[in-house]
């Protein structure tokens, strides 16, 4: 509950500078109309409306920036796997904007802490991570054009999620990968994993994993296994070439 | 069969500025790179491959053009119907871009003309049309980027095909709508259709509506039924403030 703003009364303007500041650290650029981003995470139950008095909520843009990522992920996939078949590309897509994975990517960019609601995070289920993340990018289309929508997501989505080998199911776990790899190498492995959620409202694990007694990589993420797979990930691509000739 | 051009030495220099010159026309802007157009229109069935050996036709393209698509139309319709809720928004785009629908667009393009294959029209069924017109405008976000893919979309789809009152169901017959009013109002309605088809490939049908004697519209397309709809819709227009006052 203490993770949604709860505004029962028009926003101050201390507030409202507040949610510009919150939103342009989020994006990285300045927002021109930030009428956009408060719609993004304004959820039906406050039952707003805009001045021509239609309803006011993030389900509209969610239809629109469900399309752009679409069309980003596409495009980017089309470049990417210049040796994937229509059907391949389609299949890795679905994979990409899975409702799973854009309720983690939500989650991540911690963004149910923008959302105006009158009903507690309990009761509004899993997929509003994934949802309002969607409507955030409709909002960034409306504001600022393809051209943003587009960087906004390779930052977000592509650089850290979009992971083809992964995707492709030839590597299920960096983890297992890793762990096979220092046993037939007679390497010494060590992963520690501790909680580490310092002042964050969601839940947040570090990982720290050494290789002969040198640390190599670090992870830290909202749960255990993502934690302990992008620190994985890091040691793979640290290692790359011998674990490929190995 | 001589709708498709079959090639299958490679093409000499004449060949490669008329077909410059057809996209020229066909796009309403100069190409850069006329290779992605050549790609939209390469049928499996000709096994090209380009200079890496990967498959060189319109397939991969399709995926793109459908996603670009996809996006355009969403946003297209986000701004048109303020009203429309999440859900009447993704049916609305589902028939818009349905198989069926892409299908005619391709048809009254006539992209069929400018397909290299080496299997008959007959052998490659209907949803040719559709895939090609995919494929084009995959073609056109390669070459221009997105704003031109959005700008041909425009011209080709939504100003001529995108009919919100049809697609919503509110008006299922412009024909129909039009004869029941002029019956109501004693206006003697006539209407003249006939084969047009002239030089081209694929058979078209003009038809004349005149009310009291005053011819009113015309139209013109691949079916008797599409040519009677596209002038009666043009009659609705010239009277909807009557009509809709009737």
């Amino acid at each position: 509950m203490n993770f949604i703003r709860k505004i029962v009364k028009p926003s101050s303007k201390g507030e409202d500078e507040g949610f510009y500041n919150d939103m342009r650290e989020l994006l990285e650029f300045y927002p021109k109309k930030i009428e956009y981003y408060d719609m993004a995470f304004t959820h039906r139950s406050l039952k707003k409306v805009d001045k021509d008095g239609e309803p006011f909520n993030y389900e509209r843009l969610e239809f629109l920036g469900d399309a752009m990522l679409g069309s980003v992920i596409a495009s980017y996939l089309y470049k990417k796997v210049p040796k994937g078949t229509e059907g391949y590309l389609t299949q890795m897509r679905s994979k990409i904007v899975s409702r799973e994975h854009l309720n983690e990517l939500g989650k991540d960019l911690n963004l149910i802490k923008f959302v105006k609601s009158n009903i507690s995070q309990d009761n509004v289920g899993d997929n509003i991570h994934g949802n309002i993340f969607e409507a955030l990018i409709g909002a960034i289309y409306l504001d600022k054009g393809y051209n943003y929508c587009k960087k906004f997501i390779y930052e977000k989505v592509i650089t850290p999620y979009v992971d083809i080998p992964k995707l492709e199911g030839k590597i299920t776990s960096y983890k297992g990968l890793i762990i096979e790899w220092c046993q037939k190498q007679k390497k010494k492995y060590h992963i520690e994993t501790y909680e580490d959620t310092g002042n964050e409202p969601i839940k947040h694990f570090s990982v720290r994993i050494s290789i002969d007694g040198e640390q190599i990589a670090k992870g830290r993420a909202t749960s255990k296994k993502k934690a302990e797979e992008q620190a994985s990930k890091r040691v793979y691509f640290s290692f790359q070439k011998q674990i490929e000739n190995s």
